[in-house]
């Protein structure tokens, strides 16, 4: 059992906790809670951490017992676990999980494609938020530019409540020359934008369809706006001017999965 | 100008800004940020703050101006603010705001009611995000138990991006007892549950109707959801067992919306 803060294993994962760039370098990324850690696909599991309290409560489960018995774990005591963990209230495991490889390519190419154009996302949250309503609304992947917030934020990890494992993202310099490959292999891109003057639901998704949603405060580029085939509006009621990107992202990818239903 | 961290106003919106029950004691609410200052109604603004930086811009746009002439406010320097700035990169305005009053009997009785219902909320940035997106949908109210996460959160009021001031809400202790009233006037109450077997947007919104979303975490509790005339179910592909909760209530009042519209 690791008791000790300054154990050299410990030391390594609170470094990665604190820095993106060292979690890159690492070309991993940490995974909090028993969800997390019973999702992760297996051969990407590179540690796991747990305190004696969560070894107790995984040994009840008997399908986590046998998870946890195929691969390697380490003890730590709640101290150091407090120490590592990125949460007010840690479950008492932590895995280091080694990063998917996705290409651009393959996005492209998958069938029927349904993807999500992120650009300048700011707020983890939210970009966990679009993986997880992603994965529930069936889009086939993520495309999002390099000043997009680090997927690999804990905060984001959290909020995609394991579909992080699951939905292919990348991570491109060039998101207009992303999107105009799209528009040769055939997909239709719509800009959710308040310049918008048709909604949402008067288009049909049904084909290959990719939604551009740009940043928090500052909505979508001119120029990866104008790279689109369509701008498409969200009516809103009252005085909202915008709604949050999650959400906008939610109701685009939820009205083509009804359409594609 | 205010230059001292002890005068006694700077204090006050200090303890409001870390006190829910401070704020709850003197009737009020902070609303930070340019957005949140122009879109407060003016019969409710107590105490303005404002930086000389912030005053500068407020000068340069004429309708601002004007705004501002009619209240009073006081000038603090940067120092002062950004000790009683709830944000890490301030704007420099910041308002002590009179909370409004709404009786559930008038949110019962709105014409075509559409009501949200909030059992435990817990994240003050769902809660903000629910009252932005409800305003957008056309909602007529937001019903919530009083261990819900605090609605005058700093978090939550930015996170409405304004529609605090617009959405009705009350908050109650029973709220098993308010669903029924509901139903009584002909509401139908509609409960987001994982055990709902028929898709949301197979039922009609068109009536007066209210949806139940639960805590994020559990969902909504048994005795709630048995005070619903239906369960409805959101489909998801993939692993996903929920969606985030404001999620879920964005995609069924945008629902509603597109019925009704």
């Amino acid at each position: 059992m690791i008791s000790s803060l300054s154990n050299p294993k410990v030391k390594q994962v609170v470094q990665w906790k604190n820095s993106a760039g060292k979690r890159r370098d690492g070309n991993i990324f940490l995974a909090e809670g028993f969800k997390m850690w019973e999702e992760a696909p297996e051969e990407s599991l590179r540690e796991i951490y747990a305190t004696p309290e969560a070894l107790e409560k995984i040994g009840r489960h008997p399908l986590w017992r046998e998870k946890l018995k195929r691969t390697k774990w380490e003890t730590v005591t709640e101290e150091v676990f407090r120490k590592m963990s990125d949460t007010q209230s840690p479950q008492g495991v932590l895995c280091v999980v080694e990063r998917p490889v996705y290409r651009i390519e393959q996005l492209l190419e998958a069938k029927n494609p349904l993807l999500v154009v992120l650009e300048d996302l700011q707020d983890p949250g939210n970009l966990g938020t679009i993986v997880r309503t992603g994965e529930g609304a069936g889009i086939t992947g993520i495309v999002m530019n390099d000043t997009t917030v680090d997927i690999y934020n804990p905060k984001t990890i959290r909020a995609t409540m394991g579909s992080i494992y699951r939905v292919p993202f990348v991570r491109v310099e060039d998101l207009p020359g992303a999107v105009r490959r799209m528009r040769e292999k055939g997909i239709c891109v719509y800009a959710a934008h308040l310049a918008g003057e048709t909604y949402y639901d008067s288009f049909s998704f049904r084909q290959g369809s990719a939604f551009l949603i740009g940043n928090e405060g500052r909505g979508l580029g001119r120029e990866l706006a104008n790279c689109a085939d369509s701008l498409l509006k969200i009516p809103m009621e009252g005085h909202v001017e915008s709604l949050n990107a999650a959400v906008s992202a939610a109701l685009l990818m939820y009205e083509a999965r009804r359409q594609r239903s």
